[in-house]
């Protein structure tokens, strides 16, 4: 790799080499029965090199040398077709990084039977729990993933390791009542997927949702479920955070370092470090060392997120967002793991206290939500009604507002979390904000 | 490849083996550059096994024989795992083929570098011609694909082929107006893709969005472009053919056979064998013989398309439109090559009549359409206001209502006919609609 680095140093001033390789390995199911089993493996790199600060980018799905090298001829021809970027300053240069975390090689060579298994059993035990249940959907995987990243500047940084994932779809028919497919999931750093937790929440709301009750335009109490976290923040408020938007004047945020955006009961932070994280990295998608990043500490906006483009042209540097798409090759401001920080009660006590309110596990129409301003317009469902400490039944209920607006009525956050692994991946407990108002569907 | 079949008659009573080589080439361009340059290639093996009605489905990326025979013993295991699907007959017994179209191999082996020559050709045609234009994004690409399915009743056919598209999307500012983003396309079997027609078109409507009118409230004749029409068509009418939801009674076109449901302006027409079409394919992903399947003939419907697993059910066998999707292994019903029939007078003409009407060239929001009824609601960006015969400027409307609605208002489709190989893949004139009532926005 290093001599590929010196070739390249003939078409460019700078250059880097981004060499991904996986293996992924999963099995779905389709009503109640096993679909499909695959594995997949591949390797994708990516060269990106700048000459006189024309930017040129190859991506090719291969790792072997010989095509990296026709790679960096393709990049170099496509830099001498650009103009130049004004706005372009450097590659990273090495910095210290943090130990590595030792990877689980259990995950490295896992068979889709291991999932089968899991799917298999999930789907006995939860037509056991409820004959009227249908297992509408599901999925069990195993990604693992070996990077290396170099450029001219002297960074070289190696990582690999692995995580597995689990959900299920459940869909109750009962007296003429039909769910919503009910979703509930697990994903951690080795194989031993909680599927028996899994089916106890979601039969569990399954038998909530059997008995359905009436939504009414109403101000009350919602407790929102980390599904329904993750889909609401990760369209409405995370992409506030990226420094390429304060450059691009698309944050509300812009301006407002220090001030009080949430209730303080808030905490909320990036860190690929966190015990429960499914990708522990210790360098991002252009080898710069990641690092926890503070975004609201007790309701107070802490900073922004950097890559090192965007990160450069500000001058404060990338604070080790830069996020590889493998698909296009570009780098983007992302997030390794959301993380909101944890309270001391149950959900169970946080809903005890509840009067009348309800239990979001869902959104839809999350993704149409405006991050320029943080106005959003969802659809609870599945939501449920809670009434005298007690969840009654299943609602479908409309929320429009402002997520700015929302987020400073949190008023408690539980104690248990849950590790999101979609959208943005998130490790977040259940969050409880007052006073919400809905409108009866 | 036959020994293969054989190896898995140990495990299975009926066995397919369907294996996918693809070689995709692409560039990119945002904001004026060329952001990327992508080579990439694979192969994907999907087996699919019945043994006693239990289904077995392995998908690998590989076309090598002996991981072939690892996922015929993957997908054994897991048929015994799955209970038996009474629905089931059979796989396809062996047909007729039609004489395959030439493929043109010129597309087999093009370097990305021939599509950056045309975006960068592109980019500077479309900024001599409007210098407060910005190409904000836009692509190029070749797609090769070489397929062999084969199955134990002895079904083996083996078929190559390629297409190259290209698109690209201008924004125009001028005196305070930003316009929307505005798209034009041309895809084609040869790599002598429309590079000034592309941008010629694209300009004109830029030119006229740089004029904003507003819109009101009214029932006015509306022209849809072939990206609106695509847009549409594909979410809220084309599932509803599907002999899936037939069976499933989520068509509002059971028992409407030999019924109007459209204008007699309107003919509609699956077929892969069309001039235009950029995918001629003589077997779909079953090796079922593909044909041409009218399903509405001058407004009348004709009928019902099918794969062969609910073909087979329904007991009128596949009409040819399996479609396998690479990704899950599956086969869904869908279509090839959809064309509208076209008409005789040019689009000049038919604007050229309008008092007071709208020219649509794209639709927002047509994916949350609904198949089962037709209703739909879309915000019509681009679209143009045309007066006493000619485009005044760039508007933005809503229109909700009911496909079935609109398509009995059809009134005149134009001579030409544009290639939309996005969404469903079209052949697709612009069509006519009278008494369309829009929402101001």
């Amino acid at each position: 790799m290093e001599n590929l680095i010196r070739f390249g140093g003939k078409f460019f001033d700078e250059l880097e080499i981004a060499v991904y390789r996986s293996r992924d390995v999963s099995a779905s199911v389709e009503l109640n029965e096993i679909s499909m089993a695959s594995s997949r493996s591949g390797a994708v790199t990516v060269i990106r090199g700048i000459k006189d600060k024309r930017l040129g980018l190859a991506v090719i799905d291969s790792d072997e040398p010989e095509r990296i090298r026709e790679a960096i001829e393709q990049a170099a021809k496509m830099a001498k077709l650009n103009s130049p970027d004004e706005n372009w300053v450097s590659l990273p240069e090495p910095e210290e990084y943090r130990r590595k975390v030792k990877p689980n090689y259990e995950l490295k060579d896992v068979s889709p039977d291991a999932l089968v298994e899991k799917l298999v059993r999930g789907i006995k035990l939860a037509r056991e729990k409820d004959e009227n249940l249908i297992v509408a959907g599901g999925e069990g995987g195993v990604g693992w993933e070996e990077s290396r990243i170099l450029n001219s500047h002297g960074i070289d940084i190696s990582q690999e390791g692995g995580a597995a994932f689990f959900f299920l779809e459940f869909v109750g028919r009962k007296k003429g009542i039909v769910t919503p497919g009910i979703f509930d999931f697990d994903a951690r750093r080795n194989l031993n997927l909680d599927v028996e937790g899994v089916v106890e929440r979601a039969v569990q709301k399954v038998r909530w949702a059997y008995n359905v009750e009436k939504s009414r335009n109403e101000e009350v109490p919602v407790i929102l479920g980390p599904w329904a976290i993750a889909g609401l923040l990760s369209y409405a408020l995370f992409p506030a955070f990226s420094g390429e938007r304060l450059i691009k004047g698309t944050t509300p945020l812009a301006d407002r370092t220090g001030e009080r955006i949430a209730s303080e009961v808030l905490t909320i932070y990036d860190d690929p470090f966190h015990p429960l994280a499914i990708e522990p990295i210790i360098a991002d998608g252009e080898g710069v060392p990641t690092r926890k990043n503070v975004l609201i500490e007790k309701g107070i906006f802490k900073s922004f997120v950097w890559d090192n483009y965007w990160g450069r042209i500000h001058g404060t540097g990338s604070t080790g967002n830069g996020k590889r798409d493998t698909g296009s090759g570009g780098v983007n401001i992302g997030f390794h793991s959301m993380v909101i920080e944890k309270g001391n009660r149950t959900l169970e006590d946080v809903v005890g206290e509840i009067k009348r309110g309800y239990l979001v596990d869902g959104f839809q129409g999350a993704h149409s939500s405006n991050p320029d301003n943080g106005n959003f317009a969802v659809t609870a469902n599945p939501a449920f009604l809670i009434e005298d400490g007690e969840v009654k039944g299943a609602s479908v209920f409309l929320i429009a507002g402002n997520i700015y607006d929302i987020l400073k009525e949190a008023s408690e956050v539980t104690r248990e979390q849950t590790v999101m692994p979609f959208m943005t991946t998130m490790i977040t407990p259940h969050v409880k904000f007052e006073n919400v108002r809905i409108a009866g569907k």
